[in-house]
């Protein structure tokens, strides 16, 4: 708290152009199965490795804290130098927020899905079946038509992809975390949510709120088939973070596919640029609106969802798809360049890990720590050590010359 | 606080096998008078070398924080992954455990230890000669034969070796810590002791409860030769704690040898496993204690000692002759094994420091940072980086997957 008071009091405007650029899942383990390779290590990247020759420091950031596994929220809040662990984000308001939704100060967000109930209310089919988008979009309406409110609380509902939709509550009083209105497997009723402080007088309004609203909600849906019930999960208010262009005097872009990482831009105020749906694309875009912001945020989802699939060659893959996308970018090379993951998602574990994602700043005042390429062996030799990701942008805001200096 | 809250939530119990091997004082510095060879670096060990190229990640521990040297009470208690600062052990507390006394919560313990006094009650030899382990056991029993209660505080009383004993004062409304009854130096008086905080009631009561003491223990050794008085020192009382098997859902064993490191390791409530007393003994009972525990925690004492001598052969034999022993422990490895040293001691400086230790950690998900060797350089270059030794037991912990995931 204390050292954001100092940063924020050092950081000036500069007008310099920064690029923040993900490779989700990035960061990966050696093991023998792979002659100890990872897919970084492994892949083909003439062009990673040039930028590195031209003078990178390099180094391996911790997500959260030793040994924590995050997921993309308190990942992505990392890399926007937000401490993950004082600025928590419910899946309910990144959800809200990836599906374009404007949410303000105080509103509650719960993720839901649709589901099939049995008569008897045993959930049978927590999915519905995938129902198809169109289903989905017309059982909202039809909710959306007949519930407007909720006592004195504002109900928006928004359809998202298949099954998937939010639900935000505005409304005075209100508060998160509750407990979820979803039993998490088929055979069980939908459980009444809780406030998760029992003492918490807002938490108990929301819960009630809640409650209300499956009441009415449940008999306009109920002769519904497949989908003729809900459940409701990561229900939470958006929480205070301090706007993105404030904190750093940079004028932020986000330039995402998948709507999670807009939503997340999106709730420390980033600008949601939208079309690219490619790398490629991306970073194609990323020129043609250098002039209009100071900071880019460029996400590249298929890493993560290859280390999820366990599938070494893809990752590998994807990263060289990176690589051959990446001379576009250097082509309008911002003075400021970082590239890195949100976390690990090693193959070997199928999953996202807590093992520090590898990073590479490159500026012209980063110096370079004269290694021949990017990798996670190479990056632990890096000036920049082992760190916590959430100091990363204050790396970069330094090799802008975006801080004053300290004392005299 | 609110990290460890954060670790807490997150924590799951696996039934994952885990070990903390611990070579006491085993990080050393390289100097010009060894051709700058640490002992580790001059030792031969094959068998450290080969699970090293197995996988491994390394790094370097800062004990307590940077330039600390510390005492075995604080650098144990960061390897069990208590903030040493938070935590602090009285001598008293540590001593008494070591000799098997089971303390309560409020017990207050001090070190002591026989000295002879001359008719003037100066102090003339601190350790009276050092007089037999029998001695000491005789005149423990003349004083718990005549001291049972000083007041309402129950007065225990048990020997150590040679000259050595402890008593633990147990009774409503005590506290430590106290200033010491020992002048450190012959030629004084045993001084009455005081609150370390002068406005705690407390401690002043403790401080009467002692200067009692003393008035009815010195009769009843005074004909005595040559231990005819006593002094008294780290007086405190046991810290809380939390438990080792609550906080990391695990069931706890230690293998050691010398007294402090079952006191500190029974402080957070390891099962003390008793026996063994070469580490190639230590390694045997772990493969036979291997399904009665989760946790074991196997102290090697001798890397210290040699350290502490400066006998830089002796370091270098024991971590040898530890190597040799470490093919019992990995006949049936752990899932997750850690070995590291609670400090350095390096055998130029003869006694403890503050530079980092070296870790080295192996699991199937541990990665590899692709060294040769475990030795304090290499460990410069490893994946873990220098951090602090508390956040050890949490990298323990993702290796056994023993963590939620943080966030969505």
């Amino acid at each position: 708290m204390i050292l954001d008071e100092l940063y924020s009091e050092l950081t000036l405007k500069t007008g310099a152009k920064m690029a923040l650029v993900v490779m989700d899942g990035l960061g990966d383990i050696a093991t023998p199965e792979q002659n100890f390779l990872t897919p970084l290590e492994a892949a083909h990247t003439p062009n990673l490795d040039a930028l590195v020759r031209r003078g990178c420091a390099q180094g391996r950031m911790t997500p959260v804290a030793p040994g924590i596994t995050p997921g993309s929220g308190p990942g992505h809040l990392g890399l926007f130098g937000y401490d993950p662990i004082e600025y928590q984000v419910g899946r309910g308001v990144i959800e809200a927020l990836g599906l374009g939704l404007e949410l303000k100060a105080g509103d509650v967000c719960a993720r839901a899905n649709f589901a099939t109930l049995d008569a008897k209310g045993i959930v049978r089919d927590r999915r519905a079946g995938r129902i198809p988008t169109e289903t989905c979009e017309k059982l909202c309406a039809m909710l959306s038509a007949k519930i407007k409110k909720i006592g004195d609380t504002q109900v928006i509902i928004k359809a998202g992809k298949e099954h998937r939709f939010v639900v935000v509550f505005r409304g005075k009083g209100l508060e998160g975390p509750l407990t979820d209105a979803d039993p998490n497997r088929e055979g069980f009723a939908i459980p009444a949510v809780k406030p998760r402080d029992p003492k918490n007088a807002r938490q108990k309004k929301m819960a009630k709120v809640i409650a209300d609203f499956y009441k009415a909600a449940l008999p306009i849906i109920a002769k519904e088939t497949p989908a003729n019930g809900f459940l409701m999960r990561g229900i939470a208010h958006q929480p205070n973070i301090p706007v993105f262009e404030e904190r750093y005097k940079m004028k932020p872009a986000c330039l995402a596919v998948y709507p999670m990482y807009k939503g997340l831009a999106q709730l420390v105020g980033m600008t949601k640029v939208e079309g690219p749906q490619t790398i490629k694309e991306q970073f194609e875009r990323y020129v043609k609106e250098y002039h209009n912001y100071d900071f880019f945020f460029i996400h590249f989802k298929y890493t993560d969802k290859a280390g999820e699939d366990g599938n070494f060659e893809a990752k590998k893959k994807y990263i060289e798809e990176f690589d051959a996308a990446l001379p576009i970018l250097l082509g309008k090379k911002p003075d400021v360049l970082a590239i890195t993951g949100d976390h690990s998602t090693p193959c070997a574990m199928k999953g996202h890990s807590w093992h520090p994602q590898p990073v590479l700043l490159h500026s012209k005042i980063s110096g370079s720590d004269k290694l021949e390429r990017f990798t996670e062996t190479g990056a632990n030799l890096g000036s920049l050590g082992v760190f916590d990701a959430k100091f990363l942008m204050r790396h970069m805001q330094a090799n802008a010359k975006a801080f004053d200096k300290y004392g005299a």
